[in-house]
């Protein structure tokens, strides 16, 4: 099978809507990063890979590139995926694929892509995927294999279809799809679907159906479900014991994945699928369940973790954390909970931006930014985030979003 | 040995002095419910056994009625125990033995009535118990094996003996002490006992000392007394280990009997005496003691039950239950607890209509209604009873008793 | 080797920096008071022992002094260290060492001063040890051997060596150095120092170095640094399993040191070096690391005692205790914590007679006094002290140090 020429990843943008999580693109499953997860597949299918990144993400993204990939600081006068594809001009020619860095699907789609763009006489082949309920993304209008339109987050009860599109477009000629960006006007937030939209009227765009696995990474709750993902990629395997250290009294099930020197104490149960980076202790009398453990993690004693994602050098010491994630250096003193279900047993909403949003979760805790520390005893409750670098103190409840340098002690945010 | 013809339960009472639980007749002890108890053993003494419930029991009864007995709706015009009796008025005649549903003790003491009742010039045959300390009930003044008068709910000073009369009582013509109701006016409380003492005074009533256990569900912590006496009935058996998971890491001692399905996790330990109901699953860390747990109930990981009657469908996570009663579906959050003793370790006291009640116990936690939900890391006080449909919020301290459906967030009573 | 004639061990001081704790000299380490440790090895270097104490403990040191050794009451006349010399007067004569019981160090020291004092023409012979920072007591200023001037408790950057002065003071006459003391003016704090620079300027006196271990038990958190230094004392060792129960699926390491009928529970690992004292009860699921727990105490179930001095008669349920002091007879309610660090990860400092001291420990929690009760999942503050004979409420926060007999409730403290 022949490769696209060039393959383009938009990783860019400023993903407010993730916060407290940054670097969305480096966060690591099972030891390796989104940002290679999504290179290493790319690879498959085309010649020469591009990623486009932010002047915060430059540094970080060249253990990525390395020689192999090519990245591009997006140009800061152009924001959004239209400025991302904007600053590829002059960069590379001839065909292209562009694919968004916040989603993760099946790769195998875009044999079918190659497939098609045999057909020369096609220059564009957008992707959809048909949705059972209502999602906040763009809308095709077909006509067969033609689409006609694509129309950007109606309103629900004005879909024109149950097609959603997402972003793995191939382009023919990609310069000739940056003369439509160039000519439409520049809107900050539509302006890569306008741009596409007028390409529709004068060019010929087809589209592929595609009905398998696809995790956007809108919200930081959607780590939860990538890390799902992940997990349940693991086979059974034994590990290489000759730095793990797991003491007999543990039981450490199948589909466990084990870092360099891990310790596991006495009287912990670890149950799979779960993966635990390097140098990571598990002390006694903990419980690990369908989780993702970052390295040089100190899982205190008697702790519970459940369905959770724990970034690397984090502290518990007898918490329950269920269905939540913790950034890196997070610290929870002795008996701090993250409560993770409402008592009406209805999904939990989440604060973003100022807009209640529903996680669609019936079983969610809290997402903890890097360097917060939660003080013994405390409660965090359902759905809440923390901002890093906050301070909350011993027995307090946590009710609202705690911003970045927050300090939350009796009762109220005393600095910001 | 001959059968008295006519046995009668009166099931029919409020119990408000119960709440928050219900159905005291109905509560399961060992897989059996109370009523089931009752009837069997007085089957063995009595040829035809009739139940007299109330209207909001009467459906459930029928389970335990089936073709074997007879249930009687009590007249709603009539209350109390006399107006019990009322209604079981032309369903029966001759001789009868009338029992109260909240009383359980040794039936072998009825065989001492009926070989009493041969004296076919007895016309009652009353059973007083002797007790060391006072207990608010009927009193009865003798005169060698005659009955004099009973004295209802005298003040402690003033006590005409040591003698308290327990409600098995014989009467060799349900007719007649039907009679002396009918001639006596109606009082709500002491109606029955009027009756009784009109009869006295006209017909040769004779008693019989009982010395063995008596235990009376007057207040709902009784229960927990009830529950002990039924978990030490347990003999050392095997159980039926076909279809019960016990993990190889898991500790359980002799006396515990385990229900179908019953599922126990790593590291848990089970002290028996101790029942579990069938598909209840005891999670990891779990320390079981001297308690009743009823059936699909999940008492989650590290969770700590000691001296406690747990309905079912109960889900625990992380708690200390210690001498206390959880009725069906209650759920309570990661750490929170009840607190089960004084800092004077004085007996404790719980709130009755109003009033203190001593419980005559030192160590006594909660009596949580059915369906009530406590949030992670609350408190809740010794002695406090907690509603049905209740919520208690994360964190909080409940120091004193909560309504049905009452709603107690950030230290008060939000709504009843 | 000869023998020194006296010994002395001043042990009639207040120690009100101490407070909540009291008895210092009776506290007990691996099973022996720490004035039994004082008087065994003193009564290797001296033929006669007098321990000087106060009224409130003339009792208790009896069972210490039995025939071998003399005590004397301090004259109340008379207060601090020159008060009890005095206390001394016509009670021996001839030579004699003094030591403070506020000390411990290593007594071989004392067989450099005997060799020492065979040249019958030095008056006095004093122990210094070279510090490193400053140290609030008595600095030497020296030439060569001699001993020039003793100045008390300099500011930090007036010292006028490195050497500080150690209370292991050699007189060659007993007599002489009283004559000094009552020569010197009656101050409360220094009189002991006034009296001894005067003889300074008068006798000989030479002073030796000492450079091994040397614990002063000033502040009641000292008593963490020789619970430790006695902790790592203790050798691998076969305990005496005749009256001892440990649970097979128990962990007990090394160094493990357990009293008669010690009973260790199911799933408990007691890491070694512990000390764990007579009759004793170690519960399920308990984890005790690096600490001394007294006789009768009931350990009870999923308890982490960490780096804590635990006394007699104290009960845990479901606690972690980090880097604390529990007196006797202390009893937690069920979650109750200890927090035993500081977010910012400074030095702990604690109040002491109004002022902070910096404690220089970055991981400390309480100190608590005897009989002291603390309700369910409440927590004490790192650094906090609390009386005897308190009482803290269930789910408090307890900020600040708690005095004798104090009712902390509902976030105050109500009574003291």
């Amino acid at each position: 099978m022949r490769k696209i020429k060039n393959g383009i990843i938009l990783a860019g943008g400023n993903s407010d809507r993730l916060w407290p999580l940054k670097d969305k693109i480096f966060t690591m499953y099972l030891g390796k990063s989104f940002i290679s997860y999504l290179t290493e597949q790319l690879s498959q299918y085309c010649e020469r890979i591009f990623i486009v990144v932010n002047d915060l993400n430059k540094t970080q993204i060249q253990d990525v590139t390395k020689n192999l990939h090519t990245y591009i600081v997006q140009n800061k006068q152009y924001s959004g995926m239209a400025g991302a594809v904007m600053s590829c001009s002059g960069k590379l020619e001839g065909e292209a694929l562009i694919l968004n860095a916040s989603d993760y699907f099946n790769f195998e789609i875009i044999s079918k892509i190659i497939e098609k763009s045999q057909d020369r006489s096609i220059d564009v082949i957008l992707i959809a995927k048909k949705v059972n309920s209502y999602f906040p993304g763009g809308y095709l209008t077909i006509d067969g294999n033609t689409v006609i339109s694509i129309v950007e987050k109606p309103l629900p009860q004005e879909t024109p279809s149950d097609l959603v599109n997402l972003v793995i477009d191939y382009y023919k000629d990609f310069d000739q799809f940056l003369s439509y960006i160039i000519k439409t006007e520049t809107h900050r937030d539509d302006w890569f679907e306008n741009g596409l939209n007028l390409m529709l009227t004068k060019r010929r765009v087809e589209w592929i159906q595609y009905s398998d696995y696809w995790y956007a990474l809108k919200y930081p709750w959607n780590i939860l479900q990538l890390m799902k993902f992940f997990l349940f990629q693991i086979k059974e395997s034994a590990n290489d014991l000759t730095s793990v250290t797991i003491d007999p009294s543990a039981t450490v099930s199948s589909k466990v994945v084990l870092g360099k020197n891990v310790k596991i104490g006495h009287y912990s149960k670890i149950s799979g699928p779960c993966y635990i980076g390097d140098n990571t202790v598990i002390g006694d009398y903990s419980l690990i369940r369908e989780s993702h453990i970052g390295s040089n993690c100190l899982i205190g004693s008697s702790s519970e973790v459940a369905r959770s994602y724990i970034g690397n050098k984090v502290s518990l010491h007898r918490n329950y954390i269920g269905d939540s994630v913790l950034s890196d250096n997070v610290l929870m003193g002795a008996g701090a909970v993250t409560a993770n279900f409402r008592f009406d047993e209805k999904d939990i909403f989440s604060s973003v931006s100022g807009k209640k949003v529903n996680s669609t979760m019936r079983k969610f805790g809290s997402i903890i930014g890097k360097r917060t520390k939660i003080g013994v005893n405390s409660v965090i409750f359902p759905g809440i985030k923390i901002g890093t670098n906050s301070l909350i103190g011993p027995g307090e409840k946590v009710t609202s979003d705690i911003p970045d340098n927050g300090l939350f002690f009796e009762g109220s945010l005393k600095k910001v």
